[in-house]
């Protein structure tokens, strides 16, 4: 059984907290960059010097069990490349840590909510993941890890600048802070772009699921600071989560609305979402996402008895090619997954007793 | 209540018994077009005229209980329009009867598995009703009905020509006989066309779910005689029967090689009819004929433990316009009937306590 087969079968998932908000914010994530002095930076770094690196994070990590006792250490270098896509899929590892080819790692927490990635971009990406809406207590997490890192090993760090950082945009606190917003009440609405632009004119950023582009599959959308630099951690986190407010009461009154101006319309798309995942034999991934949306809209506006907001966060990440093949215990193909897809979602739904 | 709500309360339906090939024919058909002697056709009578065929029609009819104890009788100048629908929906009268405007007339057993309809294009149109295919059974009953009118009234005859009747088509024997079948497996295969090709050279008529030209909505096609002169009943019968045999052949054929080559396909397609029917809140005729028929290939190729054939058919039945009307006890526009048919379906499926 590989490590990621034991992570999989972790029962323990900040996924399954209880949250505020967690009816429209999906999860909060705050990362950090730091690195090593005395090294190049990845992108310029040797193999011994990309080693040497991952080897003082793995020495203070485990060392001083930074991650709590049940922690995991992935070398990309030895993990396989299915195993390596979970790590993606759930939100551990970058595009950009997969595709490194040399001394990449991360370290994980048991249960998912911390993680340390070497040798990205930078040295180290420090990652911590919540369930729902919880800026203050992601940042609180994070900057005790990054303190207890600190006494460990030795961040570039200038006086003027702040942490130095491969890429000018990380320069100065290092941070981004990102929330992820389930937001069918705005797109229904059409409402959507004009938040969107909204949100832009206050120097935020809005992606999609995996953070590429304007990709809303789902009606996932996350919502991030732009700028590293001149303000301080607490000041960047207290205008995103005014922001935030903002999007999530827009949000509310977007589904307040349908629900007594088309109210049909609005079961009709809760239903006919349910129905599909309940009963149809072949699902497209980007199916899933729209009805997984569907069902997760009508969770939150209490629709369903017998379907929770945890079985259908599970299902947002079980569907995904890495997962699926995990659970299959083998390759599929686009059409083969498509069935597998469909039968997996089938099954969690059966077995949550909904119909 | 009316008398129409009264039949609508039986719960003794032709429809309810268990036949042979139920799963592909959905029920047979025998009318029989007769006149009276001494009376013009409907066509150019006048309204005393259509009164005294509908009295010797009813006299007969009712003093004899040719129909049985529970018989009805509607006068279609005195029934609410929504009534005639209803009997329309149910295959009891024609549109052209309903469009008379003196004295039609419909008798109508209490199982409605016979109709005499007055007054239509001939003075007496004899009709029986029989689930799944039976074709000596129904031309037995009707034969025997004709017999027992016979004895009551003086049937236009003649002998070389045989039944007189408004329309040549109708000469001779007067007699069309209708096989409803539901062809999805052809539909799939693309071999629909092909068939009723092969059916219209053999002289036989093949038209959608209420006889209108190639409607093909849900799938049902009605196979039919078109000639009614130079062949005995018998003969007629013998012929639409070899050729409804290699149809339902053709149908078994078509059910098997999809399940054999592309089985997901078919379970994804009735599985997804299934989810539109019991979870949508808004559901147009058409769509609900189509997952109806997706539902019904579903039942017939055993997919499903907890929903049965007559639940379907019944539903084939109760989506129609004046049908949910009546269960509404009211009238209901377009967008109204769309919500209201969805939650009839919805409401039937969850009570069978299929999932």
């Amino acid at each position: 059984m590989s490590q990621v087969d034991e992570l999989l079968r972790n029962k323990v998932s900040y996924l399954a907290d209880r949250a505020s908000d967690e009816d429209i914010a999906i999860s909060t994530r705050i990362r950090l960059a730091r690195n090593l002095n005395g090294l190049p930076f990845p992108s310029a770094a040797a193999p011994e010097q990309f080693r040497a690196a991952a080897e003082a994070v793995a020495e203070a990590v485990e060392r001083k069990k930074l991650l709590g006792g049940g922690a995991f250490r992935f070398d990309l270098e030895t993990l396989l490349p299915l195993d390596a896509e979970v790590l993606f899929e759930r939100r551990l590892a970058s595009r950009e840590l997969l595709r490194r080819e040399t001394g990449a790692a991360v370290h994980v927490s048991g249960d998912e909510s911390l993680a340390v990635m070497v040798n990205e971009e930078d040295h180290l990406r420090i990652q911590t993941l919540k369930p729902g809406f919880q800026l203050e207590a992601a940042w609180e997490t994070i900057d005790e890890l990054d303190n207890r890192l600190s006494a460990e090993l030795d961040f570039a760090y200038d006086e003027t600048l702040g942490y130095l950082t491969a890429c000018p945009t990380n320069v100065g606190t290092g941070m981004r802070v990102s929330v992820m917003l389930h937001l069918p009440g705005l797109v229904l609405a059409g409402q959507l772009n004009q938040v969107v632009q909204g949100i832009a004119k206050l120097g935020l950023a809005v992606r999609g699921i995996f953070g590429e582009g304007t990709d809303n599959r789902g009606n996932l959308y996350q919502i991030s600071n732009q700028s590293t630099l001149g303000e301080s951690e607490p000041e960047i986190i207290a205008r995103l989560k005014r922001v935030i407010e903002q999007v999530i009461t827009h949000e509310k009154n977007a589904r307040s609305n349908l629900l007594e101006h088309d109210r049909c319309k609005l079961l009709d798309l809760v239903g006919r979402s349910y129905g599909t995942l309940r009963h149809s034999y072949i699902l497209s991934s980007e199916e899933a996402l729209k009805t997984l949306s569907g069902a997760r809209l009508g969770v939150d506006m209490n629709m369903f008895s017998s379907l929770d907001i945890h079985t259908v966060n599970e299902l947002f990440v079980a569907i995904n090619p890495a997962h699926l093949q995990k659970l299959a215990g083998r390759t599929l193909q686009g059409a083969e997954r498509d069935i597998f897809r469909a039968q997996t979602v089938r099954e969690l739904l059966r077995r949550t007793g909904s119909n």
